[in-house]
């Protein structure tokens, strides 16, 4: 079995939960971390095995023991880095969500393609088994058309939002903060995996928070067949955290859809059964970031340079929507 | 005890439902039916124990024994028969949608006001006691500001809808068939009432059926406050029929919004209680409409004009509502 040496660039919350994963993955060898703080990449790479620790991006993406590189730093910093990591003939796996908008995106799947290096969207949720047994059943035909989708992504205590200091990562501007970027992104992608198409039609309005950036957005897609799907994301506000996909036949309710367990499917016609759809996380103790990377290395081990899971072009696509949505309320980025 | 002579308009679909109930409420006289069709009338006033069928509705109008109207007939023609009851003396109970349009609602209270007559619209949906205590308790501030509203009504079969032939009536144009008007009206009503204001945005988007009227629509609303609401109304496809009321200190759920037994509120701060507010309809086989026409004699014996409960301002707000939603998703009636 083929081993692949990971390195970690911007070991932040979201590459420590990232990491107590990735080590009961098989062929995951643990090779370097980087960081612009040097002490802060010691100390990650000390706490979890790792070979080596870089000061520098630069130094990681040169280390030949690196073959594929995750990017966990905040997203304004992915594009860039991704183009990096792609240059130097590195498999990339990037946080989620991939860019902060559509033409960051294409130029990244653009690099992708032209350094033919495998490039994936850590978009965690779509990796679970739950998920793809949904996304299967949906797929098959089995419930009839998708007619109505509703997903909902919140949290937060109004009105402070998810910290009581605008200081907050989530709340800044130029990182790109705000409700649709940092869990919307969920919503968006979810909805358009379950319907398989973009949407024809967009609405949208949001509740700005100090820092000008969106506490909550709600957003409304309209499909070529006339289903709809009502979105909601809010880092001011605690939600259901469920996305419901309502069928001809039958309806499928998935609570912490995000990172489900199961998923129930009820029917309406009669003539589907009703089911619960069960899947534990991993056995080992895993919290459901191995789903990803499992995927990863498998689709290396296969010399494919995307995932039919999560395509590229289903990435720019939903990178494209968030930049809709973003158009309807009148949200701009210093960086866009 | 005071009784009060009732004159039902319309002994269609929904006068059947009510007089279930109005027989339960010891101040109800049955005094007259009309119908354009006498024979309708007479095979109503038989089934019921009326005491005189007509088949006009001036004719009803003209009766002394005849107290309280209701007027249950399609909702186009409620402006012109309310407006013709309260000329007559009458006091006027008006099945929801209250009137066509904003226009028309106006018109309908300027008259009660001129004739100085009771009016109310019969959103009995007000008048269970679950939702009472819903009310209350949120007006109470005792679970925080209401931050964000979900509230869904949605019915039928797709792509065929509630009928598999478009002659329904709740596809009917000339009918001012659709969603919207059908059961949307509950939803806006329901959120206006609890947040106990009107949004200052608006945007929906719908879903037509082959006549042109909406089969679904999905409306947001925003507040001055930054809280939103989300509305979604369907007769194409069956939803949760759950009103969601999200506050800084609780939500509150309740299932069957429109005609509750109970209502669930879940603390997210923990200084608020978990609680299940339950109310069974009428302990005398009611079905819950008598809600409303007894509240409707009690104004009556009090000599109001209107209810607090359901006040004319508040009809009139919902119809403008509805008018703005149309607006945005270019929703326009023969008799707009």
């Amino acid at each position: 079995m083929k081993t692949y040496g990971w390195g970690i660039l911007g070991p932040g919350r979201i590459a420590h939960r990232f990491l107590n994963d990735l080590p009961r993955c098989e062929q995951a060898g643990l090779a370097a971390v980087a960081s612009r703080d040097l002490e802060r990449a010691r100390s990650f790479a000390g706490q979890y095995g790792f070979r080596k620790a870089y000061g520098s991006y630069g130094e990681l993406l040169q280390d030949p023991d690196v073959a594929i590189v995750y990017v966990a730093t905040p997203h304004p910093q992915h594009a860039e880095l991704v183009q990096q990591a792609l240059e130097a003939k590195k498999a990339v796996l990037c946080e989620k969500p991939v860019a902060v908008n559509g033409r960051q995106a294409r130029q990244m799947v653009a690099s992708a393609a032209e350094n033919r290096q495998f490039f994936m969207e850590a978009m965690w949720t779509r990796f679970f088994p739950v998920n793809r047994q949904v996304k299967a059943l949906i797929t098959s035909g089995a419930l009839g058309a998708v007619t109505l989708i509703e997903v909902d992504f919140g949290f937060g205590n109004w009105p402070h939002g998810p910290v009581d200091h605008p200081e907050s990562r989530i709340y800044a501007p130029q990182l790109a903060g705000g409700s649709l970027l940092d869990v919307g992104v969920y919503c968006v992608s979810y909805a358009t995996w379950m319907k398989g198409e973009r949407p024809t039609a967009i609405k949208a309005l949001s509740t700005r928070v100090s820092t000008g950036v969106d506490g909550m957005t709600a957003a409304l897609f309209q499909y070529r067949d006339g289903a709809m799907a009502v979105l909601r994301s809010s880092v001011i506000q605690a939600t259901r955290l469920t996305a419901t996909i309502y069928c001809e036949k039958a309806t499928v309710e998935v609570p912490d859809f995000y990172h489900p367990e199961q998923a129930i499917v009820r029917s309406r016609s009669g003539d589907v059964e009703d089911q619960v759809i069960r899947a534990l996380y991993s056995a080992n103790g895993a919290t459901g970031f191995d789903f990803d990377a499992r995927e990863l290395m498998r689709c290396l081990d296969e010399g494919l340079l995307e995932s039919p899971l999560m395509t590229w072009q289903q990435s720019v696509v939903v990178m494209d929507l968030l930049d809709e949505i973003r158009q309807d309320i009148g949200l701009i980025f210093p960086m866009d």
